[in-house]
């Protein structure tokens, strides 16, 4: 089955780093996971050009998109726009785990 | 809150069609929800050019892709490339939610 595939199967973790996959992708978008473990964080920085856009499926965080800084939890859509600056951290006790589109991808 | 939405604030009906509605669009990407009450499909279709994806949060429906037909239900992913035949019917007894993100945006 090359279109179906169960997010759960993509969930992982990194003790360095928060783990990321790509479930999806062509030229014109990826689609993928970013998981981050308690305390993980992606720090602040931009995609030129791409937009990112979250959907949060487990977990609770706080992300920083531009000059707005909001708790999330599941069931959210975060936005990250082109070229504007953002962040999130993990600041629960579980696993964040979010299906992530951006587009164009990033290759 | 520009960047920050819930999901649940954007699932719909419609009796005459399936729901669909916008949360975030740019020339590169457009984000939205896809809602079908049982009985309601998306027919076979094409989208020239532009990739779409889905992700099942609620309900349960037979898509196919191409030659590939599967059952699905909350958690999984579906990728419908650019050019590739596909369609969609609701085949249970709830309504089914699904994220979707198209790139580029259809606008």
């Amino acid at each position: 089955m090359r279109y179906f595939t169960d997010y759960r199967d993509h969930v992982g973790s990194s003790p360095t780093r928060f783990f990321k996959t790509t479930l999806f992708q062509s030229p014109r978008i990826l689609v993928g996971m970013d998981c981050l473990e308690p305390g993980q964080s992606q720090e602040a920085h931009v995609h030129t050009g791409r937009d990112k856009c979250y959907f949060v499926i487990e977990g609770t965080g706080t992300f920083t998109i531009g000059e707005e800084t909001c708790k999330v939890s599941e069931d959210m859509v975060v936005w990250a726009p082109a070229d504007v600056i953002h962040s999130v951290v993990n600041t629960g006790s579980q696993r964040l785990v979010m299906l992530i589109g951006m587009a164009p991808e990033p290759g």
